[in-house]
């Protein structure tokens, strides 16, 4: 890895610490030895899941505050605490659509913000799925959704799609489906 | 837009408020009645471009202070206020890479992280480059290079390309290769 551009850290300040997020201020030290802050947020990760069930992509459509808009996203969530990725996917799945999977597997993973976040998101591929019951946490409420490719493309248009973690997931599907491949 | 789901504020409580960045908590009112608070990070937003240059895609590497290491990734940067998203587009391009492009168009635009923050990026296509001197802000190191298709999935396989935009903007990138459409 080059880290011929690294900013040392001269001090950090601690500025908040709250359930999901916390944020600290860090003055640094550039490579021209000039002196700068930067804002940054901690953030303990996430698991996504393009489920695919009957040809069509599993989604799930819930209110985000920060939006103040809902937003139809693919099944996704923080990891818990020393939580296996491929076990918090499997959860997240099941908990938020009821559905089971036989075959998943990782595609990528992202920072969602790399210039003020530490954010990563895991992005799974879960194939074979059997229907159950879902079981959201209790100030979770969403509504579930089929979608086709084409489908979600037209969500994409339309701005019902409209997350980094789903705006992926579509193209890799869409490349899965011409290449066989994801 | 289903807001069925939607959480009403009963009070901001602002946190910080930096350069880039802002963090309020908000108590909101959840569907059940039940309350809850909400983490909220505030951004202005940023744009990002796919540049295609002799059927290569131009990249920068930086470092990246929240993650203590480098990434390479697409150009990039915050919107300045007030500023035409496709104004932008082409400035961040030319700032980071010294390439002007003379036809620029939107691929999508997504939001980073909905959980938490209400970033929005645009991503924008530019093709028919023409290559100029880079001016990079007074605080941004940066290295330029240039990847075939191949090259850009071997780095994701790396960890190298390791952020949403750029994972996206790949992906998208193949599905023109592959259809012709974008």
């Amino acid at each position: 890895m080059n880290n011929k551009f690294e900013e040392k850290t001269i001090k950090t300040d601690p500025i908040f610490k709250g359930k999901i997020i916390s944020l600290q201020v860090d003055t640094v030290e550039l490579p021209n030895g000039n002196v700068a802050t930067r804002e940054i947020v901690k953030h303990p990760g996430a698991v996504a899941v393009l489920a695919l069930y009957e040809d069509k992509m599993i989604v799930v459509e819930q209110f985000r505050k920060p939006l103040e808009r809902s937003l139809v996203e693919i099944p996704a969530g923080k990891l818990d605490a020393g939580e296996e990725l491929q076990t918090a996917a499997e959860r997240e799945l099941v908990e938020e659509t009821g559905f089971t999977s036989r075959r998943v597997r990782p595609i990528c993973s992202f920072y969602t913000s790399p210039g003020f976040a530490d954010e990563i998101l895991h992005l799974f591929l879960a194939e074979d799925l059997q229907a159950g019951e879902a079981r959201p946490d209790e100030d979770e409420f969403l509504d579930l959704e089929f979608l086709t490719l084409e489908q979600a493309q037209a969500y994409i248009a339309e701005g019902r799609i409209r997350d980094a973690k789903t705006i992926a997931a579509v193209y890799a599907w869409q490349v899965y489906q011409l290449t066989g491949r994801i």
